[in-house]
């Protein structure tokens, strides 16, 4: 049986509702892990649930590559779309925000409000581009663990993420150890394979051989929309499946032959990805895109000494993995090999695998078992 | 143990040695199975070995996508490079030239001298570019059978192919049963999925979203280099295996760290693709990597009718399909179920599993276990 079946009606009543977000700014100047330096940051972020006299209910929910501070509710009755994670966060859901309060930033380097890339340098009035310092998971986390101060939380009841979420949730635990109180990372890994960093370098080239990338000095309306769509596209198939390609897609047909115009769409898989990457376009930057794609290929927990147990041995917190079984970005391998290190040092982690066809994006899909996994590891 | 793992000394002496391209000119129209037509067609092709008197010792090579006429031997002592098959045909190779006479042509709608869309129209003295007609396996088979003709060769001794040779290989079979004495399928399958037609209309989208496009009417020498570049950097990892491109690159970083230039070549991977990328440009033409991975997502054995049974029914020559384990492009399965469908008919076919780790380009790779397995099927 699939994990993804909807074996019972959905117990989890309840919804965030409306939400808006706000902005933290930190003054100060934030030093990267790379050495570079902005004077001051922001984050964009959202809250859902209500923080707790002593602090002691917070959950930090980390978003992937693509995704943003908007995890779930809806921002107005004109901006009705959901959070990316709305299945899974509200009164009554898994991440219970009748019991848990729940905050979900924009990446450090990301480019729905949190400073990036493409932000306003005060220092210049110009915006960084390039200049941006070089980006990783860590100084993401660095980021993210201002805006906790700013909560006055010392202790986080829970991090979550998956994907590159799933990277932040895992670095939270190597530099915050005390500040987690325990996690759950999905569709992750200790570092990217040859395979990831190939797909990744691709999509950077199609963005930076686009002419209208410019050494990264476009106009926001005016960037690199083809070269940002290829990448998209492509990288969305990553996200998939095969077999659940093949079956939401298989050789359908859009519409009749084209005979005249010989590359228009004719399947219905190419006007789905086209779609993708058009409407990726319309919300994302390509810079941050080049960031954060860099930031993951770089992330390797084996670390200098090729060594996953010396960069765990300081976790402290209580830890679930989740692999899914037909994600062959992050396969489950991947998932497993960082538990397995856990296990070696004696900690407590634990790991499970989901067989769902959604593939990388499993994460992101509505499935009972993966309800009942995070509902009853949260509440350990 | 690995099958491409080298047990035994390589006994296959002997070397094709330098070899000249010829090119047959078909002088009366050619018309398309999509209703389409040229005036004239020309394929270029090489042989090797020698045609007997009987004209019943010819074997047609059918080229892959990238591939082309130059299979074995090299041209001069100044263009040195080895046919993409060299190692498998030669005299006492495999395909053994001292027993056969080859033939490999480049497709039609190739760009290595074959008729395709950079070719001039002679009615119009103008490139076809777009206005080529709509190309499809059949039409390169159909193709093929001229030159067969010229040869006056009725019946081929074989036809083997890989990847969309493998398809041309079944195509003859479909076609041209009568002209067929045995068949190898190498790496193929019935049809595309839904995912190899989204990476190729991904690739698609670089070429045609690139601005030097121009609908298809650029000059030869400033074609959208940037986009093919980007679609065979693409197509090239799904060519591959993640196991495979763990070994060969890992993260293995190509140089120090370049803090200035964010976007550079940093893993070793990155520059093994682009490179790729780059030199494809210089050989290969965008409005024919067009026109071949549309024939190659259109390539549909189950037919209107759905049915492979149907497709194969009339097929009566034996036939070897050999799958390889690590090839995620074509996987074993869709190898499996084109013998699956021949047996059901009661047709005389047999499949072989390699257990390879080089992906789809595993029939591309020197391996023991495959050599013997053309060998003998060729001369049983």
């Amino acid at each position: 049986m699939n994990d993804s079946e909807q074996t019972t009606p959905n117990q989890y009543e309840g919804e965030v509702g409306f939400v808006e977000f706000e902005d933290f700014v930190y003054s100060k100047p934030f030093h990267f892990a790379s050495g570079g330096m902005i004077p001051e940051l922001t984050l964009r972020y959202e809250t859902y649930g209500h923080l707790n006299d002593e602090k002691s209910n917070a959950i930090l929910i980390c978003h992937a590559l693509s995704g943003d501070h908007h995890c779930a509710g809806v921002h107005s009755m004109d901006e009705r779309k959901q959070g990316w994670w709305n299945f899974m966060v509200g009164p009554g859901k898994p991440i219970d925000t009748s019991r848990y309060f729940v905050i979900c930033s924009n990446v450090l380097g990301g480019c729905q409000g949190s400073t990036g890339p493409g932000s306003v340098n005060p220092e210049t009035g110009q915006p960084y581009n390039l200049d941006f310092p070089k980006l990783t998971v860590q100084d993401m986390v660095k980021a993210q663990s201002l805006l906790v101060d700013h909560f006055g939380v010392d202790r986080l009841h829970a991090v979550i993420g998956g994907s590159m979420g799933g990277m932040q949730t895992l670095q939270w635990n190597i530099d915050f150890p005390e500040r987690v109180g325990r996690y759950i990372a999905l569709a992750c890994g200790a570092r990217h394979t040859a395979q990831a960093i190939a797909f990744n370098d691709t999509g950077r080239q199609a963005i930076i051989t686009d002419p209208n990338w410019m050494q990264g000095r476009y106009e926001p309306d005016a960037g690199p929309a083809h070269g940002l769509a290829v990448a998209r596209m492509m990288a969305h198939i990553t996200y998939l499946s095969d077999v659940g390609m093949e079956a939401k897609f298989g050789r359908k047909r859009r519409s009749g032959d084209q005979s005249k115009e010989h590359f228009d769409v004719e399947f219905e898989v190419e006007s789905y990805l086209r779609y993708q990457g058009q409407s990726f376009v319309t919300r994302f930057d390509a810079n941050t895109y080049l960031y954060l794609t860099k930031a993951l290929d770089r992330f390797d927990l084996f670390g200098e000494d090729k060594s996953l147990d010396s960069s765990l041995k300081g976790v402290t917190a209580p830890g679930l993995v989740i692999g899914f079984t037909s994600d062959w970005l992050y396969p489950p391998q991947g998932n497993r090999e960082v538990v397995e290190a856990l296990l070696r040092l004696g900690k407590d982690a634990t790991y499970a695998e989901l067989a769902m066809d959604f593939g990388h994006d499993s994460f992101l899909v509505r499935a009972p078992k993966l309800y009942d996994l995070i509902r009853t590891f949260l509440s350990r």
